[in-house]
């Protein structure tokens, strides 16, 4: 038996950021798509960029709903209706609600199956759309007990075709897992911004490269997010109570002087920032950093890496440490702890200064 | 008048890696520097590496006490008694409890001058000590009012020395912006990576950069930043009650299904994160990203740099996005907001995939 293969014509619904991304992959492997916005700006853009037609067809085989957490639910119940033999999914970052709603409307849960793929951006809108934005991520496809082999296999297909890797997860185990590793620390990282408001300049300028990474994501759009957590809030208490309780036994040790506490509790966040899987399912610790010391002007980059790749060395991760005030900076370059001293050997004689 | 210059002798206490760097920068001066170590290994392998002799001079002109921060106060207090005519300043990461106990043990305060260079690594030991690890970095100077001219001047002229900048501020005002900027993003990013012993590995697998960028400071010693957070834990408290002030706001929230409230702590989070400098005090919202696609094998990212480099644009920032299982990944290259249409041209035409 060959694998379930999806053929189309697939409908999509919804022309932002991800429907247009995975509507530019499926266009690459010449399936039929046909694009749906009610904002005709996306529409026209999403099929200018040849992520498919501005028309529906009449009898999809897929149909992929991508519109904002708040419309997924009717969105889904809609699909299902109007498509009597098409299977549904949508790309939403929770699955237990839109399941809920579809159930909670009779329609067909056989023909329905949840999906996510873990890619996404700052930026939003089908300009910011590409045929890559899947390409090596995770994609959870999330089944119920209701859902049919049929449509399970053929959004296993979706997800292939978009370049990205199947990891099958429960409605209920995925919001358990999201709020954990992706909606915990976008928490984490808006409230540890928002406690910039209090800062002065002055301060500021003590910043280092540190607060950066902390608060990065914190800069995604506001409303998006805010659908997200809502409706992923049951699933958020749990991490959200564990983290005020190890919050209130630091502040309680801090009152207290007790520095065993203390350590301990930054003993366990040195652990856990071991168990994030690196690239290729690799951990961070097999991987160590060379600093380089990089003048700011064009080119010098570019000649760094083309010395770093001539030692045949592979670059796991790079970061550039921002100066505030000097035109020189340090490049970390992160590669396999076997591979740094023939790396930094060889930066070393290409005359670059390198700090291990 | 000419500004107070440092000629030396100096004598370093403690050759870590703040010590031992401070003392290359400064032998790169040819500035006279010994160096003083408990640890025989430390003090060999510092000499060895040139920042200076390990022999005591009898009568420097700067004593710099560069010891763990529980040890930094009876240093302190060593260095006035022992060297009655030298300034004596320290580097670290507290400095209204070092200055309490200088002020307790009644030793001359017109002589003692704290200060806290914005500069270290989450490696350790004089191996990872370097003539550059200060080099266009922020370095607090802290004299108090009884701190001599004089010794603020040669305090001063040693961060200078080093290739950093100085911020004036006083003890208090120090602890206070480090609490903020430095201090309370550790213990977030402890606080959060810790939540990660409670997560599955099936979990992990749908982590993104985000959780990485969120939790990466957690990965510093745990001895260190227990002695940094309990020595200034009095500075913590408040930012670290305003921080469960806004959790707690979170959670009833989201209990309520209160979206309004949700939104606008995102909101403030993303306000937050648009007041961190950027590099040469620009801020990060004027620049820009563009995604292009790399194959992860040797070279890729040297030829990426060199296209980059010929094209006349100055790289600001970049970071490699992690792909879990494909052999391509994603490279961010930021470049100023008037650049990026030009860059994007420039290496399309060169044949790579870019996305904006």
């Amino acid at each position: 038996m060959t694998p379930t293969r999806l053929h189309g014509p697939v409908v999509i619904v919804g022309a932002g950021l991800v429907g247009t991304s995975v509507g530019l992959a499926l266009r690459g492997h010449d399936i039929a798509v046909c694009l749906v916005d009610p904002d005709d700006d996306n529409l026209r853009e999403a099929v200018s960029r040849g992520a498919g037609a501005g028309t529906a067809a009449a009898d999809p085989e897929l149909v992929v709903v991508a519109v904002p957490p708040r419309s997924i639910g009717d969105a889904l119940v809609d699909a299902l209706q109007r498509w009597p033999r098409a299977v549904v999914t949508d790309v939403g970052s929770v699955k237990v609600l839109p399941f809920a709603q579809v159930e909670a409307s009779g329609a067909d849960l056989s023909r329905y199956v949840g999906s996510h793929p873990m890619a996404g951006s700052e930026r939003s809108g089908p300009g910011a759309a590409s045929a890559t934005l899947f390409t090596g991520r995770s994609w959870a496809v999330s089944a119920s007990e209701r859902s049919s082999p049929h449509a399970v296999a053929l959004v296993r297909s979706l997800v292939g075709l978009c370049g990205a890797s199947v990891v099958e997860l429960t409605p209920s185990d995925h919001d358990s897992a999201v709020a954990q590793v992706s909606h915990l620390p976008h928490v984490i990282a808006a409230l540890a911004a928002g406690q910039l408001a209090m800062v002065s300049d002055r301060a500021l300028t003590l910043a280092g490269p540190g607060l950066r990474d902390v608060t990065r994501i914190a800069a995604g759009d506001p409303d998006l997010w805010c659908q997200i957590l809502t409706g992923n809030a049951r699933q958020l208490y749990g991490p959200l109570h564990a983290l005020r309780h190890d919050l209130d036994q630091l502040l309680d040790a801090l009152s207290a002087g007790d520095a065993a506490v203390v350590e301990e509790l930054l003993l366990r966040g040195q652990r856990g920032t071991e168990r994030i899987p690196g690239k290729h399912g690799g951990t961070v610790s097999t991987a160590v950093g060379l600093l380089v010391q990089v003048a700011d002007r064009p080119g010098e980059l570019g000649r760094l890496f083309a010395d770093a790749g001539a030692s045949g060395v592979n670059v796991e991760d790079l970061r550039i440490d921002h100066d505030p005030s000097r035109p020189v900076g340090r490049v970390e370059v992160v590669v396999r702890r076997d591979a740094a001293d023939h790396l930094a050997g060889w930066l070393t004689d290409a005359g670059w200064l390198v700090q291990r």
